[in-house]
């Protein structure tokens, strides 16, 4: 467990911490007391930093959020064709999972006691209805297999794309390089989605 | 939540209704208080049938690995080219996933702090081995593509299956037919692992 004397603390290094002990134990099962000893900073201080634990969710939340549909407004996810576009927004999906993994590992997780994990997973489901909305688009470009249901592949790909919160641990010795796992994904995914060449 | 009149009781029913607390709960939240109550019976009752709960987590996730390394004693799994063996497994995987839906489930979610859930994790670890073996014999037939990481491969395509306990509600209206559920997870995974036709 990360600690650290209470003079080097920034709201970015409590949350990375917050994010750490809520993964571990659940958000529900977390209270500011965990918080505080897992930083090893007073509950006072972190009350100094935020108005309590739902905000310090609502910022590791956020932060995912944000790296998710930042992929919606790069340039390549808007121009040329809808399959070229959907592939980009895969590659990059797996990109910002890994770049971000305790904090997207966090969004996949919340399921909904508060207002601010339910805003969560209506912003989750929203991002994913983005994608659905893509690979519609590429299959009526003729460029997906003609019989696919779109909302089942939409799962599906989810599914595969967010197991890997479950399992890739980045710094272990036998885990695959970052690239490789990207292009695996986005290989397996597509050449399985795309008409046959 | 199932209720029942003791003397309706068995220890299959009582199974049941088990499963449905421990996916609700956490194995780990569970208390016999708990099993009592969902099934309308003492605790005494229960202990008549099982000698406690970690007997009825044996029983339940048994049941999920009897469903699975029983794929692996069917003829077609058994004969023919690897690439058709390991998509006939993985045709059967999703069968048995929905046809055991909350016992798979359970297997899926258990974690470890018990002797029971370890051996549970490397029963399961186990069967993902046999498939990752049946994987690699199909590249070495030259059926699937050259370039794949083979336990990537297996871990995604495991990602993927494994997800639709997570959302898939044969109950709900709007849950995809059971026969074009599985026919597009072999679909998205095959044409994807394939050599190019």
């Amino acid at each position: 467990m990360t600690t650290a004397r209470r003079d080097t603390y920034t709201p970015e290094t409590l949350l990375s911490v917050a994010v750490q002990v809520f993964n571990e134990r659940g958000y529900d099962g977390t209270s500011m007391e965990h918080l505080s000893k897992a930083a090893g900073i007073s509950k006072s201080s972190i009350y100094h930093h935020v108005a309590g634990k739902e905000e310090l969710l609502r910022r590791a939340v956020s932060r995912a959020l944000d790296g998710l549909f930042g992929i919606l407004d790069e340039p390549a996810a808007n121009r040329g064709r809808a399959v070229e576009r959907v592939e980009y927004v895969t590659r990059r999906t797996v990109e910002v999972l890994i770049a971000e993994l305790p904090y997207v590992t966090l969004l996949l997780r919340v399921r909904g006691n508060t207002a601010t994990e339910r805003w969560a997973m209506e912003r989750r489901r929203e991002f994913d209805h983005r994608v659905a909305e893509l690979l519609k688009a590429a299959a009526a470009d003729g460029d997906l297999r003609p019989d696919l249901d779109i909302r089942l592949a939409t799962r599906l790909l989810f599914g595969m794309i967010n197991s890997l919160v479950e399992w890739y641990r980045p710094h272990h010795d036998a885990a695959p390089e970052r690239a490789q796992l990207v292009d695996t994904v986005v290989h397996l995914a597509f050449d399985g989605l795309r008409t046959a060449r």
